[in-house]
Formats: C-alpha cells, structure tokens, sequence
C-alpha cells in the first residue's frame, strides 16, 4: 500500500525527524516517547512493526532488534499541526531499556523524583545476548 | 518548594526544551504533545497549572491563557533518560486548538488520514474573546 498520502501530512523537523510516543492500545499506558524519520513512518506502517530512528545511533532502530522487547502498530495517529504521532501499540514484554514496563518510572514529588515502577527484566537479561 | 532537583534531572535539548506528553489522568487519554524549557517546568511544577512553551511565540504559554481550556497539574513523571515528561492533567474542556478533546483525531487507515473525533466546541468559541 501507497501511504505518501500519510507520510506528507507529517511535518518533520529540521533534522527530518518527528516525535512519537507510544501508548499500549488496550490499558492506555503510555510507555515511552521515541523519534521517527519518513523512512521509519513508512516501514512502520508498512510492516505494522514500530521502527524508530535513534538520533544516538544515527540509524532505524526497529524496536525489540535487541531485546526482544518489539512493538505491533495498531494505529498510527497524527496531530492537528502534523508534528506529532501517536502509535498505539501492542507492547512485547517492556519498553524501556530499564527493564521497567515504561519509560516514565520517575515522579516528582516532594521537590525530588521517586521512583514508582521497578523493573520486571534485567537489563542484562534483555541485552545479554548476541 | 524548591525543585532544582528535579529540573536538573531533565535533559533540555540545544534549544533548552524538552517534549512533554499530556495525559488526561483518570481517562488514559492522550491529549497532545508540547514543549517546554526549565521556566516553564518550574513554574507548573509550582502552581499545580501546566505552563508550556510556544516555539511559535518564543514565550511562555499557560494553557487555556486564550481558550479557557487550562490543564491542571496532576503528575510529572521524566523518563529514563530525562529527555521526554509526561504530565498527568486534568483537561478542562479541549485540548486542542480546533476544539477537539485531543490533538490526535486523525488516524491512517487504507493508506489516508482518516478524522475519527470532530470538534466539540466551534475553534472561534474558544478564540473568538479578547
């Protein structure tokens, strides 16, 4: 399927990039904020596998190449200026390189952060192999 | 409250802003995705009303300043590497701009954007006064 349509109404920035964030399609979480180039919107959508661009990197990070940890698209949403995406996703296992289920384990309160999810993997156990 | 701590904690990028995600508390909702710099951090993290800044107007903006819709101060969580915030609101009224509760009412289907939410308020209601 042609999704030019889609990927033109996206307004990336000036390093060619958008930002995403990913919530689980069924409970709502939202479990981490990621970047995306055209080429990964389109992969994305093609495959109906998330794959981001890691700006660490300088590359498509499909997500769960190295944990395991990979992301189904359910839907891929747009905001009203196109400068913004919102997947919904079926999460495998957990999305933050953590271990923990979401990126945003860290509250503010008291004037400090604290911590408020643990992790449910090790991060040795996600990234140990290969 | 002193809050040093916490802002430390963040990672603002070269232009001293950072994406920050609203989700509506109790719902789930996303609602949209802004920017913010450390001022206007501090400043929602110490009135409890969620300040963000316009990369268009290149200042501060308290949401609902012109709309009315404000966004009460729930939760401020950052992520893992301190480069993305997700706010817990309470939305009053819309979100978005063009009066729909959130910004992400188009969604990619058969390879268009599809609208899947209308306007529950006219966009000239929320902007039409002063």
């Amino acid at each position: 399927m042609n999704h030019d349509a889609i990927l033109d109404a996206i307004a990336f920035d000036g390093q060619g990039l958008v930002p995403a964030i990913a919530q689980q399609h069924d409970t709502g979480e939202v479990l981490m904020l990621a970047w995306m180039n055209r080429a990964a919107v389109a992969e994305t959508l093609s495959k109906g596998r998330v794959c981001y661009f890691s700006r660490s990197r300088n590359r498509l990070w499909r997500k769960g190449e190295s944990s395991g940890q990979a992301q189904r698209l359910v839907e891929l949403r747009v905001d009203c200026d196109g400068d913004a995406l919102l997947l919904l996703v079926d999460q495998q296992g957990v999305a933050c390189h953590t271990g923990r289920r979401d990126c945003f384990f860290r509250a503010a309160r008291d004037g400090a952060l604290e911590e408020i999810a643990g992790p449910l993997v090790a991060p040795e156990a996600l990234y140990g192999h290969d």
